[in-house]
């Protein structure tokens, strides 16, 4: 890596220097996948200049390479041929990827300077919604019959094995295109023979083309295969999910779920080239969201502010039991946000949830409770203390109920539940947390 | 996935009602990957009777496609001769990772009844440091010579491909085993001929075996390779990292950061079989250490006590100040966290993310200063509002300072940046905060 990074940096200085020769001597030196990996770490005009110094077809490869983000600022830079060069060559998924990212009149024209035969697969590839993996599958794949022998089917990978993506796992296709089994190429090279392909296919793991491309592309990288056959509602075959393509569909989803629960929304570039302004955007609305739903708090507050005047000691552990209470609720709620991601629970099981996050709660609570009384007396006095041990046992058991239960109602009315895990569930707590507190107080020190 | 839920249900029903013949029968229309995936989903017991129902074959491709904790459960419910039997079957790296899950008595035993080749490829694999991608390769690959044909290079893999884990990617390797480059079984298998295979291999991304998986992983992932050569300090091939485990090790460091970010230890099983102990324990321990460091906004407060009982209404605000800190804290983490795991930033950019996030949270600030000011005045009065207005913005200000910095200092001084992410830094943030706010208050209001 850190040749990597040194490359990286001699890079940036040649170019800066305008010492294009160096320059190029430097790219010339690494491999393509590195230098996407470089390029997307690059400011958009020294990228574009780097790219102009790559032969042409390592051009093509270091574009397919790169992110999406950065293929559409570097597609922005590019004279039109280029464009449509690097365009026409790039795999129909990755197109429409890409595609997806432009702003709409770069994309129509795009798509208009397209071979009619390449167009053709871009519409098949675009007839299915937003977010389907209908629109991330490849269409090229080359396929068998179950009747073939294991050498005939080999030769056949072999003559049309050109034109697509993956030629790894080769789909096994019956009567009118219904998906029949799945082999491996290992096994058609290894073994060719006059068996027949149907007695040594896989019954296969497959999605239907409008599934969502997340729980797709879950099931590719969970059940470890390298490509997963996409089907219509007939299960006829309609392409392949390649594994490459299924990781980073579950990479993207995984770092759009981790800025929920961090409370803003995922940034589209490498951290350190977001400008402040971007930054601010993508956390601006979140804060607002939620300071205005604290000042619920501070309502709770003003109902119970005479008994705060009576008594201002109790005002000293409202931060340490609202952050107690964020701290338990938001671990119920990445516990069952991450259950629901990977198909480990569904909203059906709430029941079952709650039965145990009360009781997790409730033993959580009984721990903290007990520290707590042993802290606060010596301090505060037992009166005090009795009232912080009964408020954490109560704030455990609602914090973590209520964090292991949000995620499932979220999911069950199809909001996603990385939006409703820990920011919201904290700010909840902290108001119900508060109005149990000053209840207890009030009653145990009758005030 | 319904009908494999459905099939689920339906096992469990037959085996409850000790009907294996039924279960048999369901068991055998499913695929061993599914079966795998029903199976992490069982108790112990019943995943037990279920895997003996199975044949022979299909039980070992069941065993491999299942986690490392379930695999682990079942071993210990197996007679000693199918132990061995799949232990024998498994390829070296899963042994490997098996081993380090399973009580030290067992392990032992069962590396002992190992074929002496199958010991010196574990024994091999065991020789790198924990957590290193050593442990995580197949030893077992089949290579080629770059002056070889593709020709020959392609007979090559087919004779000798069936003892290796993957023949996607084949590993070019000159003099005295030094790694030269790699070649895709697609282009040997498309285009046989007499060119020599240093003339169509590609230039190679590797790791090194005591690299750190996770790195080595992400590096594999993130540059789209079927597999990722693994060398020693002298570049001499030692193994290859295939995708589907790299894909493994980056899924199993995001839930464990995703777990840190929510205050708590990973879990090792599926949610709704962990039992409620089991979680407590997850959860226990940064409950007690963040609620220990919360003590000190205990003390804070204590400080300010005489300007709090002057003022009551300034202890309103404590819960909503508090909270819009710990976001604006945890917002700044989580961006620095993922930079760091993906390589977009490093320790050494600190000041870089110190500006950066100072610019961002002074921008927040004054938005959020603003809205502020615009809500408390009209209720508290022009003084109360002022105040407040003040304290978000250097509230925000340094809770994105902290927030982004910390994961930084928490690299360089090689402690895992996610245990510095959210919880500590709401801690940290909670307790400023109020120093903030009481000496900004007693500033303005003069009290």
């Amino acid at each position: 890596m850190s040749t990597a990074v040194k490359a990286g940096d001699e890079l940036r200085e040649a170019i800066d220097a305008d010492d294009l020769i160096a320059a190029s001597h430097i790219l010339s030196d690494i491999a393509p996948q590195e230098i996407a990996s470089l390029f997307e770490q690059m400011e958009s005009y020294p990228r574009a200049v780097a790219y102009r110094l790559l032969t042409k077809d390592r051009a093509l490869d270091v574009f397919e390479h790169m992110d999406t983000a950065a293929q559409s600022e570097l597609i922005t830079l590019l004279r039109e041929d280029e464009v449509t060069s690097v365009f026409d060559s790039l795999d129909p998924d990755d197109r429409v990827e890409l595609l997806d990212e432009l702003p709409a009149k770069v994309a129509k024209q795009l798509v208009r300077e397209l071979s009619p035969q390449e167009r053709d697969v871009t519409a098949v590839i675009l007839g299915y919604p937003r977010g389907s993996v209908g629109r991330r599958m490849s269409p090229e794949f080359v396929h068998v019959f179950p009747d073939d022998t294991l050498t005939r089917a080999l030769e056949r990978v072999r003559v049309r094995g050109m034109e697509s993506e993956t030629i790894y796992t080769v789909p096994v296709i019956g009567t009118s295109r219904g998906l029949e089994g799945v082999i491996s190429l290992k096994d058609l090279f290894l073994m060719p023979s006059d068996d027949l392909v149907a007695d040594h296919m896989a019954s296969p793991i497959f999605a239907f083309a409008d599934d969502d491309a997340e729980s797709a592309a879950r099931r590719c990288v969970d059940r470890h295969v390298l490509a997963l056959p996409i089907v219509d509602h007939e299960e006829r075959l309609l392409g392949l999910l390649t594994i490459d393509d299924a990781t980073r569909i579950v990479e993207a989803a995984r770092d759009e779920d981790a800025a929920r629960a961090g409370a803003m929304e995922p940034l589209r570039r490498p951290y350190l080239l977001t400008p402040v302004l971007h930054l601010a955007r993508s956390r601006i609305v979140w804060l607002l969201v939620l300071g205005i739903s604290a000042i619920l708090t501070v309502n709770v507050l003003q109902i119970f502010e005479a008994t705060l005047e009576q008594l201002t000691a109790l005002a000293l552990f409202i931060p340490l039991l609202t952050g107690i209470g964020g701290n338990t609720g938001s671990q119920a709620a990445t516990t069952v946000t991450r259950a629901l991601a990977v198909d480990e629970a569904q909203p059906k099981d709430v029941g079952k949830v709650a039965l145990k996050e009360v009781r997790t709660g409730l033993l959580l609570g009984i721990v903290l409770g007990a520290v707590g009384w042993l802290v606060a007396t010596p301090v505060f006095g037992n009166g005090i203390g009795v009232v912080i041990s009964l408020t954490l046992i109560s704030i455990c058991t609602i914090a973590a109920t209520v964090g292991g239960t949000m995620p499932l109602l979220a999911k069950a009315i199809r909001v996603d539940p990385a939006v409703f895990s820990t920011p919201f569930i904290s700010t909840f707590c902290d108001a119900t947390g508060l109005i149990v507190y000053f209840m207890i107080a009030r009653a145990v020190l009758s005030i």
